[in-house]
């Protein structure tokens, strides 16, 4: 690709991150000529991306105007979808939140109504935020399940029935539409939020399934068909025994999950369904479950030892159902991790609980769609000079 | 980082891809002013990077002048120190190989002995290309052993008594020296020259030790600290009685790396020392060594089995001295990856013998050097406009 240094989309660069707040600054920094300048702010400004304000403060003679995003005029959509539930952000410009709402809602209701519900939230909150639907730029969508990124649609996803390759995006028609595993869009939202400057990042999520999200450069690592992250099905030692839904025997997921640890408490004798269950039950002082949700953690860390040695995160975030008892879990995963890795990789690793906590996957997934509608490529696409 | 849209080293780059050949496709592609255009192209030949020459077929009227990288101007060197050998390749601004040499070295006699010894050679292939010391502007050196990659400075390097810590870049006075693992100059060196269109790729050395060098985004990914890739001592199930050098039991490299290899054989009764050993008691047709090497593709195949769900590469390139009987080694990786991988992640992957074979270290390391020199961070720095 060749790059194309001064297009309108470097010139809103400069502009969004505060570099240049008049044409002057544009000119200086770009080395552009003052005619092209002209034509790009113009241009940005027509699109909406950009207004341009007289400076109050006159100091004599004619103040320079300032340039600056056009943040009112926009808005844009973080979607969660969990497999029981449905959490909507709208999101201005710049990352901030001006109206969110959380529902119960089955992911196994199928793509009809599930988006026939996201649809009638994206109007409500729109209302309550006082923008037009017409201001809505782009949506980010997080889903439970593997998904093609490039075309939004679901791949397979064991817990999605009726989701398998459906086009998402075609459902939003005059909208741009992200669709994304939502793993990766807590990651992301993990990443912006509450660690901008870590550079190597990884997002473990376990709940029923366990899933990781990897942060790469400061950007998303989805891999060469986008499954990235699927470590829930890395084998772990000494568990042949325990079968997995995948067909193969030993995954992580069929031992640590907390469908697995729920199951192993009930035949312990202490009856539990899911991870929600475990979690109710440590929190109650149940012994036996606490043991059970360490040892996860232990196995847990196991497999994340490996990861640490082959991709040297800075930070390992611990997120999903299971981590709101992380104090347990924590423990035996770092008692793993420090053993297993490699002293180098370690000696400043930080292993934490999420702070985004249930917002990570909106939030992730609105600055997904954010970020994609303001890179230089899409607003190249955009802005016609 | 604020973008610098127009600044030489983007000008620099539309020249080195042929994007831009005259002064005129460099005004039209970036929108600079003719005036800034002038004084970009005069400082970049004045640094001896661009050179500007008639064109010779008049057509009527004056033909305009043509702008390319000025490739004659510098040399550039790769250098690849094993565990027992020293090859040097001296390489033009465009990746062309000048002029190379290898020669048995042992990088156990110490960074002054070792150093003077690639001074030496860097001296006789820059009189054999005709150029003069003060041409060679930039040396890549892949290392048998961990680097903080910043400082070029060997990380407790297990096989390099006499290096820790030692400051190689500073050995090469007056000339950019970057210090990478061998690992990861080997999978740039491979992603460059065998599969230039691969965004995601990793190359495992299977030698004595084990170890990775990861491509991602087209980019090396070296992780926080710099130890990504070092995949030799994650854990494989099953071999707890393995003790490994690292203080730990059952890690890959400690069953399946050429020393444990050859250990093996020697416990059944067939004397070996090295990995060099197994392969040519494997071409000698010695069963056992055969089922040895088979093996060791096993459990390299189940750590690489778990690094595919998480990192869902494109390619996997097999190298080091055991892949010398690659078919092998080969049958035993695939048969663990297709099994233990997610179908998603291994529809489309390809697991193949390394085609840059000896020379991927050296390449890869020039290609480091040649790759940061004409980075645009790095010509801005080098030309004063």
């Amino acid at each position: 690709m060749t790059p194309t240094p001064g297009s309108p989309g470097d010139v809103l660069t400069l502009i969004g991150a505060g570099s240049a707040t008049t044409r002057s600054d544009l000119a200086r920094l770009t080395g552009l000529a003052r005619s092209t300048i002209s034509q790009r702010v113009d241009a940005l400004i027509e699109s909406g991306l950009v207004e341009e304000t007289e400076n109050g403060e006159s100091t004599g003679g004619r103040p320079p105007r300032q340039l600056r995003l056009h943040t009112d005029g926009h808005a844009f959509a973080g979607v969660d979808l969990g497999a029981t539930h449905c959490r909507v952000a709208l999101m201005d410009m710049s990352g901030g939140v001006l109206a969110e709402c959380e529902d119960p809602l089955l992911v196994a209701e199928g793509p009809e109504v599930v988006l026939a519900h996201v649809d009638d939230r994206l109007d409500r909150l729109l209302a309550e935020a006082g923008r037009p639907r017409t201001a809505l730029r782009a949506i980010g969508m997080g889903v439970p399940g593997p998904v093609e990124f490039a075309t939004g649609r679901p791949n397979n996803p064991p817990i999605m029935p009726g989701w398998n390759d459906y086009p998402i995006p075609e459902h939003f028609a005059g909208c741009t539409v992200l669709v994304d595993n939502d793993v990766n869009v807590m990651a992301l939202g993990e990443q912006r939020n509450a660690f901008p400057g870590t550079r190597h990042l990884l997002f473990v999520k376990i709940g029923t399934g366990i899933g990781c999200g990897i942060v790469a450069e400061g950007r998303l690592h989805r891999g060469a068909q986008g499954s990235a992250g699927d470590i829930g099905h890395i084998r772990v030692s000494g568990h042949e025994d325990a079968g997995c839904r995948c067909g193969n025997s030993a995954c992580l997921e069929a031992v640590a999950g907390g469908a697995a640890v729920a199951r192993r408490l009930t035949e312990l004798g202490t009856p539990a369904e899911t991870g929600a269950d475990v979690v109710a039950l440590v929190q109650a002082g149940d012994t036996q479950a606490l043991r059970l949700v360490r040892e996860a953690g232990r196995l847990v860390g196991e497999v994340l030892a490996g990861l640490v040695n082959f991709f040297n995160p800075e930070v390992i975030v611990i997120g999903g159902a299971l981590s709101r008892v992380h104090e347990h879990l924590l423990a035996g995963i770092k008692e793993t991790v420090y053993r297993r890795s490699l002293p180098l990789a370690t000696h400043h690793l930080s292993i934490v609980p999420s702070r985004t906590g249930i917002n990570a996957a909106a939030l992730g997934a609105g600055i997904l769609a954010i970020e994609h509608y303001l890179s230089p490529d899409n607003v190249n696409r955009l802005v016609t000079t």
